[in-house]
């Protein structure tokens, strides 16, 4: 069934996007990939492109276009030129940290932070995660204490931190009551921590895929936050956080339907060109069988992203509808990729080809952002009540 | 998210469907079931509710909404009270036979059948299965050779066939080219038989499920066919077959989808009523989890199908995209109606509980209408060309 | 790979168990699957020919093989033979009721009992389960109270009784010390229930599949019971019920292995039998590659049942042991009965098809006996402490 | 259930090979993996310590212990340490090449290599797999023509040839009759291939894990092989690899045995530990379920090779048979691998973590060797005959 998310600027949006890859990214994805680092001037590039920050309104610099399908479009490029580890780092740029300044930072912070996250002059970074505290956000230790004037002194350890070596600045939850143990709702606060003094970036972690973003630890050791680097109102970190996972949730639902859609679309070339025992691969029937399975997959994920898609526009995606999406999503992405990649037999675990590439890539998507089993407790405690 | 399938107008024939579901079968499903077969009294009380043949225009007596959000409707109500063989029996009739008649037939063909088909005076069923061919029709060699006086004389066996007990006639495919062995794309005619001297019905066939619907073998010895109740053209009974497929596998699709949603619905319930160790079922985390993944396969489902509904109205459901909604829906069904029973325990293995003659009916959605196998077939071999 | 877990006695002794079917049961199988009741004549016949009581030792009538493999040749010949509510009946007879008395009953009872459960002229039934606890036995309501006698005044309702109509008594497990809610460890004792005043059978519950054994309610309106027919002692109830518990489990855990093993041979029968577009349907590959998944996990099973049918007769078969076993095969059962019943197409839909009556008969296999959740919590327990 | 394969001898073996891994490997594992290649002195090593040719005959430098069960231990212990990518280099000496020259080389042969392969003096690889032709060897074009002098020119191209840098000869597969197309069943030869001038190896293949050990692809371009290091018999080459592949695969299905057993381990002991929502990940009932599926599993798959392993030592491990057990035990290993991942959270994405190491091996195993569908192909083949 013909899919119809897209209008003709959606359209024209798409060759600017699928341009970029071309020019910009594909020449170099490798190196970045060995380097396990993408270079700023890409971030630029992106900027002066008009691919980044694309909600934000158009006196924060931004194009004024908070209509999703946009980002669609440019998770579907990425991810059908292979880049994923693009998609990922804009991805914490654009669906995390961007949204919690557009929905609760001052004007100020606004004013500081938005143009230039647009134009890619800065690059940040979502610091939620600690080496003991994941899905459980409550467990988080990095506390901040505030001093007399105002200020923030912020002490702890994040983990997982993509951008976290390359950007400027990280969207940090941390712990502001003082408390210890889990903490209650109203014990973390949100704030955007600029490099600084204490503020100090341990090693690289070895990811399995996604290789050219890279992912860090970071150390906060009494780093000064300027009062007005709280991001809302003291307390609130978590109600923030809860109120943007959708956008974050759909963000990698959509990238996990695109990936799914690319690796189908790449396989049933690979075995329409390979033969064996004097036939093509496409014509064993267990070949045709398992990719009419997967492309049926793939279109109903389509139908349903779509629909969330739709529904974010509107303003009507809520966190139990985000985690379906997320879930179901991420989880055909992760079986999809994997029966495609057995299908290219050998060559399927050769890093050359996209599919290898895919496969590790979406191998963390029903990790990152919330795991599939989070997704499920959120939606079983909506259904039994 | 919200489904947006409905208008207001479908909501009001949903009540009608309710109510007809309520006062007309409730009281009596049991017996049916019981005894393999329910009474012509159904069919007519459907007649006059403005139940059957929706899509009939009104020259032939009909509603004239061959808008499918009505049979939508129908089956999910069918589906929510319980009575799959009613839906079943109705689908032949108004999704099989009728869009022949309404696609092919001649002028007279129409005037005579279609309103009392309309009215429930007639009920027909669709022969195409013999007991030597089923997912192949060109292995069909029930044949039917003309007259003289350009009739038909019809003989051959047919089996499986719903309503063939309870009808009154039945759209069959015969080889009218005496052709033997597999025949060819011009081998086969469709007829409308009516029950006559020749035509017998052997026994009932002992299903696993939908009970209440009867399936039997019909055996034609000789049987004339008057030369007016050839449907279309002689030659074309394959082509026609094929032509229709698309309505045939979406009902299938539609049906599953609601046995699905239903069945969840029941056992969400269930599970919130029952206690074990202290606790309700609904409670245990495995519990959570399993009704988190059916309810988002079931929304997922439902995107899906409302989108291949919608693709019928506007005429745009090809085979291709027809053989993937229904392998889908009726795959999750399937798989959606196993999981429902074990969340019930013992109690899922006792037929008076819903969920046990929902698992019943969903056992047959993968094999009727063309296996699961077959749908794989169709898309598969779309894909690898 | 060859299975060797038989010796030339027990192919002997094979011989004699596929004549008894073929002779005693064959002939009148399909009237007592409609009557959902089997006459007590079969159980007398198997008295005769030796196939009652295996394990009980001479000196009480039996023939004193505890070996299980007599066991499993029976489960096995059942199976092929397609009379799977025998085996069911047999088992809660031989595998439930039988080891409790030999294990804790006094000698008394012993002597009662045991020489007519190897003869055939009692029927004996296992009655744990109630309408408001089934997985969780603490919260079993039936209550036994001693009389100034000595006897035990039994109030209770049991459901799910299998020979609860036809049978002559029952291994009750009654709440013995006026505790409510739920029960503690020695909340419980077990008896053997008499068919005497105030015990009545409910109606007959209409299972999905096993038909010809009837499975009923029961009601016990302040049965007396003999102090002599306490099993063990008092209190011990859900001890002996968890000692007795890997046998019961096995028997399930071979019921399915044989299951599936003779549901594959069929299909396999049926595959190379019939044909469509112009090939036989064992040679599409897709029925080839299904067939060998479901061998694989046929003689996987096998492997596995047969290494803990090892560990029973050394009597080192822990409970949970015997849970990952019943487990492992009860869902391989259910999975493979499935797959083959789609290769039957439409005739795996009618009950007169072997595949079908497996397809039924496997679907109770991973609820009742303990369900699979409850096994997955049992091994899960073991493993995470 | 106690697993019974293993003697006193074995377990002595045993501690062999886990001082091995411990002092030969643990220290500079990660340095070779990050090389892609591991050093010469292992090898020599291995040798010294008695690990390599165990099946080796005395007279030919051997240990003379063709007992399979001491790979086994071997296997479980690299498994163990982590040091998957040893195994798989040992596996192509041992598992492949030696049973090749034991079983058809000559005296001459034997004396020239078995020494020097048991002493790890000399390494060897598999040349088998070419860049067109991977399951179906009859469509290899390297071909071998015999000189007037009787030795043999070869040339041609291989790929995936694992040990293809680091090691000194492979046994090539390659067409001697100078036919095109597919082969014949006697159209190919196999060789002993030493490097030699014209025998020039190609860039290493950037393999998705297990990337110690290399894989690289090797160009013939008139290499010279000496009439003698014919391994058998010209056009014996299919039968040959034919009856040596049960070997290869059983080790296959014991690697894969063996690491599931170990990432089941690393599993339990990690949601042992670590904390979420103020429980342990291992107190979740998601978890204790998803273990118990994945340690029955573990015992189902080590019940199923133990088996084949006997029947391998007692030589009655046929290809059909061999084929099941690959199958079976590779499929378990990447599923039981990918829900281990998922069980450690975002840790089990970092490479540091051996379950990660792991995911990524497993990925191999149902692909080299003969890929699933082969397998299934070659099962399904026997069973619908
Ligand atoms: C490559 C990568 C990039 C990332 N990028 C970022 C980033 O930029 N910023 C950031 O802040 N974080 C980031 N993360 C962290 C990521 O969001 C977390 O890894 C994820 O939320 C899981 O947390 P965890 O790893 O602590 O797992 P844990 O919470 O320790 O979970 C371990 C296991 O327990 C399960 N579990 C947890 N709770 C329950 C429960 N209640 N019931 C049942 N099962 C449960 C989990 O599903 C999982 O299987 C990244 C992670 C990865 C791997
Ligand atoms: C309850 C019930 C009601 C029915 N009602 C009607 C009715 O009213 N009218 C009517 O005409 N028919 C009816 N049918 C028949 C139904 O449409 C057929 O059963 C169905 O199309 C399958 O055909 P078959 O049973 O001959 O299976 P077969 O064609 O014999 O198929 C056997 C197996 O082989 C597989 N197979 C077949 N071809 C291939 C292939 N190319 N590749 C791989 N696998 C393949 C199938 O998927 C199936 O698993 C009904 C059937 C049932 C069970
Ligand atoms: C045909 C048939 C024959 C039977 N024969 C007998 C007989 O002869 N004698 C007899 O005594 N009994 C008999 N039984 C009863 C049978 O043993 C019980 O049905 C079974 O143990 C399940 O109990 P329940 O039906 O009460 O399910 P419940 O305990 O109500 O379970 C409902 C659901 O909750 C799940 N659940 C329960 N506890 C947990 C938990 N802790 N965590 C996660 N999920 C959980 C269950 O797995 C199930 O999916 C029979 C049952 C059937 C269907
Ligand atoms: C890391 C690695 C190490 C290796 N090491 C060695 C080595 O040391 N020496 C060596 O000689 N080789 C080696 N191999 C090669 C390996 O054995 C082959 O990759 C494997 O046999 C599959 O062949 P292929 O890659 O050509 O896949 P293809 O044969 O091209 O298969 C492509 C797809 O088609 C499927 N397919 C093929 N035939 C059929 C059929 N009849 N029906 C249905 N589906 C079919 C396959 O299953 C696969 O999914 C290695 C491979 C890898 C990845």
């Amino acid at each position: 069934m013909e899919r119809r998310l897209f209008d003709e600027d959606h359209e024209l949006f798409r060759d600017l996007a699928r341009e970029f890859n071309v020019r910009e990214i594909a020449p170099d994805y490798a190196v970045w990939d060995a380097d396990h680092m993408m270079p700023r001037r890409l971030w630029k590039a992106a900027g002066e492109q008009g691919l980044l920050g694309l909600a934000v309104p158009e006196e924060f610099g931004g194009a004024g276009m908070p209509d999703y399908r946009y980002r669609v479009v440019l998770d579907e490029e990425f991810a059908r030129a292979n880049h994923l580890a693009v998609a990922l780092a804009f991805h914490l740029h654009d669906d995390l940290v961007l949204p919690h300044l557009l929905a609760y930072g001052s004007e100020d912070l606004k004013q500081r932070w938005l143009p230039q996250m647009v134009s890619g002059d800065k690059v940040t970074s979502v610091a939620w995660t600690e080496p003991g505290a994941g899905s459980d956000l409550r467990g988080i230790r990095t506390k901040a204490v505030r001093t007399s004037d105002g200020d923030w002194l912020l002490t702890g350890q994040k983990t997982f931190i993509g951008n976290g070596i390359s950007g400027d600045a990280a969207l940090v939850l941390a712990r502001t009551d003082g408390s210890t143990g889990r903490g209650g709702r109203g014990s973390f606060s949100m704030f955007m921590v600029e490099k600084t003094e204490g503020y100090s970036t341990g090693r690289q972690l070895d990811k399995m895929g996604v290789k050219a973003s890279d992912t860090a630890e970071l150390y906060f050791d009494s780093v000064r936050v300027p009062a007005e680097n709280l991001v809302g109102e003291e307390g609130k970190g978590l109600e923030y956080a809860a109120g943007q996972l959708p956008q974050g949730r759909l963000a990698i639902a959509v990238a996990s339907s695109a990936v799914a859609r690319t690796v189908y679309e790449a396989t049933v070339k690979y075995v329409g060109e390979r033969s064996a025992f004097g036939q093509r691969i496409a014509d064993f029937q267990n070949s045709r069988f398992t990719l009419a399975d997967i492309l049926t997959e793939v279109e109903v994920t389509e139908a349903y992203v779509d629909s969330a898609v739709r529904a974010f526009n509107e303003g009507t995606l809520d966190a139990v509808s985000a985690a379906k999406v997320k879930l179901w999503a991420s989880e055909r992405a992760k079986s999809i990729t994997d029966r495609c990649l057995q299908l290219h037999g050998g060559y399927g675990y050769i890093m050359e080809y996209p599919v290898a590439q895919a496969f590790l890539a979406a191998r963390l998507l029903t990790i990152f952002g919330g795991t599939s089993e989070i997704m499920r407790e959120v939606i079983g405690r909506s259904v039994a009540v």
